[in-house]
């Protein structure tokens, strides 16, 4: 395996060796089922999304009641809170139920998109799929700038921005795009690897959040509780209760609704479990919303028992912490291990995109409408290509709005909701048609969810129109118009490029004579003799062949110093004559007197290959080597335009050696 | 000539329609006498650049006047203006008396540059040349801003900004980039067009600025001036005279010398002019001389006279038009008038810059010390790639400093001083050694001219150190050094690529024996025919050949359907067995298994010259074309680095007719 690594340049095998060292030694394919997950893997790589979601729900839902943007929040909110989170519990308990019932029918993973695809058509499989690719990005950034929010929170100094020339860069967008990268390595090492690694912090959350939420239970029942911050309650009876308006109240479910966000994440990555893969998958899902619904209802009781309104700075979650773990020595510790925590598990929240994006693209791609080189698996074993495109949307993203997780939450549940309603559709769909055992309640628990979910989606989508989620309804069509785009272009191209039987009969007819034109510079060096020494090499031993030489003549002294050294130089060392055509260049172009030599040819030799070679040098050195062969690039790509030429790059090495003693680690 | 232009893609074609349209059609060579300038024309073209300082170089005088950056400036600056503009006149005269004499001594052009390097060496041609660089790179920028500040002054509601999603645009810069555009957009059409369309405004301009300044002198001899400000002249009683330190003066004295700027335009475009050439070049310069003296003293005159100080927003060369033409109905208009032609003049000056950088760029390239292709003429007769890197870079520089001529000036004058120190340092030497008649007059007006200019040098980069100079102190070492380091490889290349009599000796050995690969991917279709078929072609009739099919292997899966379907596709067609070797890629890599695989084939034919053929297909969309050739684009790359291999590209063209078709105005 070394001597594969090594077979290359030493400037290139030395980033090879770091990419090593970063990335991990390349996997080789045979090796692929070790790299499944158990079930205490997966729920880090794939449940934590959803998990994390509670970090940032509450709050969200809180925030809906200021009055204006820079009005602090109705302390009525607080009245709402257990109300609002109720309803999106029940939500979520359909939601998972009907995933669930999905992974156990498309055991291959594909989740939404296969759900949607089998059983209500391609159009409504793309719409999930297209839907699916905007929550994985929005994932990303929504779960990295909260984490950085919770950083912030603790770490004040942390706020403000720092001064680069004339731009201002804000710290938290700095730590934000930091982070993804950070997380992109780590995915890009393997997707049992950032497992491993987010398994301690994502237990860890849990842990501390029951804790926390154990605590406040505590405090109630031994009614133990003294606020931290004495204005708190004081300030929450003062404050006049206004009228809340049902709006208001639709508006915090929609965005409370995005606690439910990677529910749909397992049954997308289900080929990455441990066999029997969907067994587990499903088992993992069951614990997952169990822990949801605990995590989530806790929280909300905990809000709403210590009267908490979050602030600019500070998240529902670490001031529920505060007050929970209380200011003694251990509370703080706990508190500041509950923060980190969170930080940690909204970053393991982005790393269920990267495990869940690149797969579902994958599956998209063999069905022909991504790219096809999206489903191509990476040196470890996971789908690179994929990984770099959510890298750079999702960094796009966090830039665009500046890293404030508000900004971006009314971009991401329509899409989420979207794929969740065509999902449970397709589910009832398919129990209604199959008449199994029990397919009344089936299809009954998925309608109902998928209209719920329906539901929710169009108030998303109507209350939220105008602060950014246009931008997802006007994105979905444009996703879907692509994706049929280039499925249509793939099954163009495989009905263009199948062979059929009149395509070659060569038997029949004898090769087709040949003619080898050598571009040549004004210049005459060694590189032009090697790139002769090829051409005569070609005609060699055949008798319909032709070798002539092509000199564009755009200042025409220097053709007359061209041919005394053709004379001189040339023809003498290769032994034999050569025609030099002089093509005149009025206008000083290169390529367009060289295409119309060629139709002049074309005429002259109507069945000729025409095989054009472009002497090229490498000076050995990626500095200088910019200085050259352009000429020979843009003919290169011209030429390359025109049908029946066959283009030769010869090169001629002025470093042989060198490049020779970069390859070490060679067997021979 | 339109089949040269058609001889391409329709899109292509399209495209070069536009170009012709916007650009002009191509000129041949052979026109390139025609497109000389005559002195009516060279004056707009290489003489603006000096007349328009005449636009700033008071003001920036003024301006130094400031105690803060902050303050309103001094009115005791007045009673320095005419002295400081009185020593600025005479090294106005010095200097372009030099530069005379240098446009007869080196009548093909390169101006400072070609001066230094033959009189003092290499080293200090090429500071000269670093310093035209950025001194042309500066001369556009301000110039432009400036102009744009003189038409902001006019129309107040161009102050502001426009504000795109998160970032904030100040209308100043968007107008400097789009008039930095347009001057390159007329550049590239050539230069007697730029002489054509800026003649009228420049000659506005000067004759503009003689009446304004003529209307003053009539004013002043009949007593009529009436302040438009009335708060003006009691201002400048009434505000506290403090002392102004010699620092002060110097500074306006080094702000000032801007006005000295563009003088040696002229020198370096000397080719440009009609025959003689030198001797319409020297009197260009002689009316360039004395239109400066006139302006540049008169404007100092009216600014003293009428009191004027600029504010925040004015410049002084709209304040004295106001003031000279008055506020009746047809005053209003003349300052109109004037205002347009200051910003016609500095856009000019702009030009002057597009006209000379060029031009010097390519001689530097001649003589080796920058990319060879600088020298390049384009389809108009002009360097195109000389003009691409002076709007790149002048943009750049509007954009870091927001477009204030005042931010980019302390950059400005250093790097001209040292090329006019260099220059007469040269010419001094130059007469010294030729001891010719009158020699002595010669040497002593270009020392004194040398010393001079060198203090203002070492003055400007003092005093404006901390503001910006030290900029150019550290940019012009690095220009140099990257000049050396071009013109060391460029040494290197002749000496490595010069064809020696050892190289070849082709009558005693036999061509070498070929290996002609043809990757194959795990799909086969026609492209794969195509690819083989150039193959065989090359090994027909060849002995000493071999033809071998390659495939990496990374699923092999997909290995058993390939090798089905070549025994029932391929070899059927091509009618003979082709040996299709299957190289495992365990790490799903593409270039290393192949380099491996070439490696063992070094072993077993130690001479053969091998061949590797990529078959490429071309879809015929630009759109489409960027879902297929990744691999074979990316092993193009990575084979040519590796001595000893030719690469084929073969394309197989799916949609052959719509290409044919797109060539209409062939005349074959």
């Amino acid at each position: 395996m070394v001597n594969v690594r090594s077979a290359s340049f030493t400037v290139r095998g030395t980033i090879q060796q770091l990419r090593n060292i970063v990335l991990g030694n390349p996997l080789p394919s045979s090796v692929s089922l070790e790299h499944r997950l158990p079930i205490i893997l997966a729920l880090p790589v794939f449940a934590s999304d959803a998990l994390s979601s509670v970090a940032y729900a509450t709050q969200e839902i809180l925030l809906q009641f200021k009055e204006t943007p820079t009005s602090p929040i109705n302390p009525i909110a607080l009245s709402y809170l257990i109300g609002i989170s109720l309803a999106i519990a029940i939500l979520i308990v359909i939601v998972a139920t009907s995933y669930r019932q999905a992974i156990h029918l498309y055991p291959s993973g594909g989740g939404s998109y296969s759900v949607s695809r089998d059983n209500l058509g391609v159009l409504p499989g793309l719409v999930a799929a297209a839907s699916l690719f905007v929550d994985y990005v929005l994932t990303v950034a929504v779960s990295v700038s909260s984490g950085v929010e919770n950083l912030v929170a603790f770490f004040k100094s942390l706020q403000g921005t720092v001064h680069v020339s004339s731009m201002t860069i804000s710290i938290p967008v700095l730590l934000s795009v930091a982070l993804i990268l950070v997380i992109m390595l780590i995915n890009l090492r393997g997707t049992k690897e950032s497992g491993w690694l987010f398994a301690l912090p994502a237990y860890t959350f849990v842990l501390m959040l029951t804790l926390a939420l154990g605590m406040a239970f505590y405090r109630m029942l031994t009614h133990s509780w003294v606020p931290i911050d004495a204005g708190q309650v004081a300030e929450t009876t003062t404050h006049t209760l206004k009228a809340i308006s049902l709006i208001v109240i639709l508006r915090a479910f929609s965005s409370g609704c995005s606690a439910l966000t990677g529910v749909e994440a397992v049954s997308n990555g289900i080929s990455a479990f441990e066999p029997p893969e969907a067994k587990n998958a499903s088992k993992t899902l069951l614990v997952l919303m169990i822990l949801l619904l605990v995590m989530f209802l806790g929280l909300a009781f905990a809000t709403t028992l210590f009267h908490i309104l979050p602030t600019e700075g500070e998240t529902v979650i670490s001031m529920v912490a505060r007050e929970s773990f209380g200011s003694s020595q251990i509370g703080t510790f706990l508190s500041l291990l509950m923060t980190f925590a969170t930080l940690a598990i909204l970053m393991i929240a982005a790393n269920t995109s990267f495990a869940g994006f690149p797969r579902l693209l994958a599956i998209v791609a063999k069905d022909g409408y991504s790219a096809k080189s999206f489903a191509n698996l990476g040196e470890r074993l996971v789908h690179n290509q994929g990984i770099f495109v959510l890298t750079g949307l999702s960094m796009m993203l966090i830039i665009m709005f500046h890293a404030k997780t508000n900004a971006l939450i009314p971009l991401y549940a329509v899409g989420v909701f979207i794929c969740f309603t065509l999902s449970q559709f397709g589910m009832a769909k398919k129990a209604s048609k199959s008449k199994g055992k029990g397919w009344q309640r089936t299809f009954a628990l998925n309608l109902f969810g998928a209209v719920i979910t329906g539901i929710v989606a169009v108030v998303q989508a109507y209350s939220k129109f105008h602060e950014g989620a246009w931008m997802v309804v006007v994105l979905l069509p444009l996703l879907v118009l692509f994706c049929y785009t280039i499925h249509r272009h793939y099954t163009w191209f495989d009905k263009t490029m199948t062979i059929l039987p009149s395509d070659y009969n060569p038997l029949s007819i004898p090769p087709d004579p040949i003619l080898v034109l050598v571009l040549v510079s004004s210049d005459i060096h060694r590189g032009t003799l090697e790139g002769l020494d090829c051409a005569r090499n070609l005609v060699s031993g055949r008798k319909d062949s032709e070798l002539r030489a092509v000199h564009i003549e755009v200042d025409p002294e220097k053709t007359v110093r061209l041919r005394t050294k053709w004379s001189q130089l040339v023809e003498p060392y290769l032994g034999y004559h050569i025609k030099l055509d002089v093509v005149s260049s009025p206008y000083r172009l290169i390529t367009e007197p060289i295409l119309e030599f060629l139709d002049q040819s074309d005429l002259t030799h109507p069945n000729t290959r025409i095989i054009i070679i472009l002497p090229e040098f490498e000076t050995g050195s990626f500095v200088t080597q910019f200085l050259h062969n352009f000429t020979a690039h843009r003919l290169r790509k011209m030429l390359m335009d025109r049908p029946n030429i066959t283009i030769v790059s010869s090169r001629y090495f002025m470093r042989p050696k060198a490049w020779r003693e970069g390859r070490g680690g060679l067997t021979y």
